[in-house]
């Protein structure tokens, strides 16, 4: 066990998610991958393709955490600036990247060859090194504390995979949950004094309304399984004892 | 036609998307919705139900946009402290809004009468008035150009609907579609230029792989609809001429 907790940022880059075009997916995959490896998702910005915007956000975001991750903006159009405005935010250059270069020749051999615009996904800030992507050639690029990932989600997996156990973390955040069928107003209180006396956990309530009726998710979590454990059990000895009924693994 | 460009930012509240738990889907809701009321959504923060981190999140996004959103976080459990965060950064007491404690009381007297942990749903920053939520009876807050929704999907979906054409805001941003089967990275060029060509139009290129084939959609937006329609049709008539076959509406 540490007392050390580990946080990283996730910046979200396009104009395509703050159109409401596309659905985010890339929040959940990050967050959930960060879990396991002992690294707790602080904070989320999504920003235009907007050089300040990007500038502002990156610097923000990486001086106040561990890590910062970033999606989308590097593939090869006009609006993939995500390279430029980091390393202008980096206050370093755009180099092109040898072994960027030398992967995406090979992928693009049978391709078409490596036209300008496909030489633009080699580009790095000065002093990178990549992140291997098995499925499209283009990777991605690690400089500094920052990991600058696609946005196409199955992409941007692949990334995470690839990076998956080298990040220093502490203990993985576990969690328990517990569903019943009650308004979550009905055990508010009962939720706030079970999280004080558990040191380190943290319960959140998340309430649904299904088939007419309603009920509440309780999502508990902590580094420690015995701590886990027994909050989780007595908060269900509670909820049972109120005439919900507790149900494991929730509703 | 004006050229007062308005824009909003988007708060989202809530340990639950910073987990991985929850799938956000208020994004490209609220997105979406901004984009009819001729309202551009700038920005989207996500941050833990943390005191400090909402207020910083408040001050700088409500000072540098004309309207900010906020999701979640204004339930009746120990972890809803939007509405004390928010008058903490806004420097204004929290008070009992009269109308939100007669449409809990009139709610909850079929269910159960309002305790405590209810009541809690019925304060607001001073000098607050409520947005209507007809499912829940918990109501939305107004206060400055910040508007405190819930953090439920269709119950902010509804909340939305209440405040559908009270904002002021410019033209609506209208948009085209173009879905080719080609490598975005092969037309990469003909999008830089033709999006130079026409003022005030932005050309988006979202990239995807089905079917074991590569295509993007072309995404052109204006609040021209003349412009709109001469942009997208060159685009259209220049991908025909490389013979990559412009399916209008996308693939």
């Amino acid at each position: 066990m540490t007392d050390r907790i580990w946080t990283a940022a996730l910046l979200i880059i396009g104009d395509e998610i703050l159109s409401g075009r596309t659905q985010d997916k890339n929040v959940s995959q990050v967050a959930t991958w960060l879990n396991v490896q002992g690294i707790r998702l602080k904070e989320v910005r999504v920003v235009a393709d907007e050089m300040d915007a990007i500038g502002e956000a990156v610097k923000a975001l990486r001086a106040r955490n561990d890590y910062l991750f970033t999606t989308g903006g590097i593939g090869p159009t006009h609006d993939d600036i995500t390279v430029d405005a980091i390393a202008a935010a980096l206050n370093v250059e755009v180099v092109v990247h040898p072994e960027a270069r030398a992967v995406l020749e090979d992928y693009y051999v049978t391709r078409g060859g490596l036209t300008d615009a496909r030489l633009r996904m080699a580009r790095v800030p000065k002093g990178a090194v990549l992140i291997p992507n098995r499925y499209s050639g283009a990777p991605g690029i690690h400089v500094e504390n920052i990991f600058i990932m696609a946005g196409v989600p199955h992409i941007a997996g692949a990334m995470l995979d690839a990076l998956t156990g080298t990040l220093e973390g502490g203990d993985p955040v576990l969690s328990a949950t517990l569903g019943c069928w009650v308004a979550e107003s009905e055990i508010a209180e009962l939720l706030g004094e079970t999280e004080k006396a558990y040191e380190g956990v943290q319960i959140g309530s998340y309430p649904f309304f299904r088939e007419g009726k309603t009920g509440a998710n309780f999502v508990i979590r902590s580094t420690s399984q015995a701590v886990l454990d027994a909050c989780t059990a007595a908060l269900a000895k509670e909820l049972n004892a109120l005439g919900f009924l507790a149900v494991v693994g929730g509703i």
